[in-house]
């Protein structure tokens, strides 16, 4: 099959497991891969870099797009204002709404659908799991349905809209993940974004359990086995 | 009634009549009022002081969101690749799709929508109207009410979005924003971003229309009236 007759998929990218496990994902179906992350103002940016390691293992085109500039219309989300503590704890407790960005998925993806229709890339896949459903009312069925169809009809040729993993446990997509390949050395989970990953944030607890779950082998250093960041002899 | 109890609207203020007519008319129904503009690298960014002009008749806080590092992601649109020419005649003719900037109206409704959020505004008033239809697929009906159907489902607190002039002509909407009382010579239409309105282009051919159908005294100046721009006497 020629370049130009292989299915396409635009993957946003965010650094984490999910993302990187649908562009494995997506390449081992055989389509033609590009990815696109997204500079917010987030306070763990240094999950772009993570971004580009895992682009790379895959040799998929990726750009990073700088919405740093939305930072402050995002308000008071633990996420892009370095005042507001991320919480401790799982993703179910209460506090874990402080870690909400408003709309950010809804942002990305009209972002990632102009890029796609730009590219004349067939697909625009997210990878948003049923995990992130208990805390981010952007990451539920209803909601990605919903951005889906109005995808449909958003553009002359618009891309279709994908969330592979929607009703997938992270357990689950860590399986696929490995199944595809994905070096997870290079995924970056944590919300804290410092030299390690913090192993106390929502996403570490659930990144842990994930790997535990899966029996795989977890490779992430986190920070906890190292005592507190200051600590760690650099 | 308190200020904490009035109403409230975020208008999606481009400074062209639409938008314009939206702002005078929540304002009009008793709302409390704030605007949000997007440079998106647009070649007509003369617009966004025209749209701070608007909000300034109507005492509406307003702010401009720097989006210019999507320019780039929109591909070959006249609206943002200076190199691609704008296109003059009329709205329905099939070289206006070059006018057309991908998913445009989604990626402004988005962060629109975040902000709304931020700021616990309960309505973002979008001034798509029926004239848009023929070229902007993202101004069409049902994209308009898949989007507003997302919204509902994006947060714990969504607002709500509105188009109030979806189904009116521009010249019903001319009429609708001079009995609230916008000063049209504060808004800005050519997509050319001259000096002057250019009075060739779809967008000017539109707006001409407006005020004759509506009976309405035409303030603008347009290009046309006096030569080439570079001939005008400044």
């Amino acid at each position: 099959m020629s370049t130009a007759l292989k299915k396409s998929a635009l993957i946003v990218l965010s650094g984490g497991m999910d993302s990187a496990a649908a562009l494995a994902y997506y390449q081992r179906l055989g389509y033609r891969t590009e990815a696109i992350s997204f500079d917010y103002g987030q306070r763990h940016r240094v999950e772009l870099a993570h971004a580009r390691k895992v682009a790379e293992q895959f040799a998929t085109p990726h750009r990073v797009v700088d919405l740093s500039t939305l930072r402050e219309l995002f308000g008071a989300s633990s996420q892009t204002d370095q005042r507001v503590p991320v919480p401790h704890g799982h993703y179910e407790d209460i506090s874990m709404r402080k870690t909400v960005v408003p709309n950010r998925n809804m942002i990305m993806t009209s972002v990632a659908v102009a890029w796609a229709i730009t590219r004349q890339l067939q697909n625009v896949v997210l990878g948003v799991h049923a995990g992130d459903h208990a805390v981010y009312p952007d990451c539920r069925a209803p909601f990605v349905e919903a951005l889906a169809k109005t995808v449909e009809v958003c553009d002359y040729t618009p891309p279709r809209v994908v969330a592979p993993f929607l009703h997938m446990s992270k357990a689950e997509i860590c399986t696929v993940g490995t199944l595809c390949g994905v070096d997870w050395s290079r995924t970056w989970s944590c919300y804290e974004g410092g030299l390690h990953h913090c192993g106390l944030c929502g996403t570490c607890t659930e990144r842990k359990e994930a790997f535990k779950l899966a029996m795989v082998s977890d490779p992430t250093v986190y920070g906890e086995d190292h005592g507190p960041l200051g600590e760690i002899p650099f």
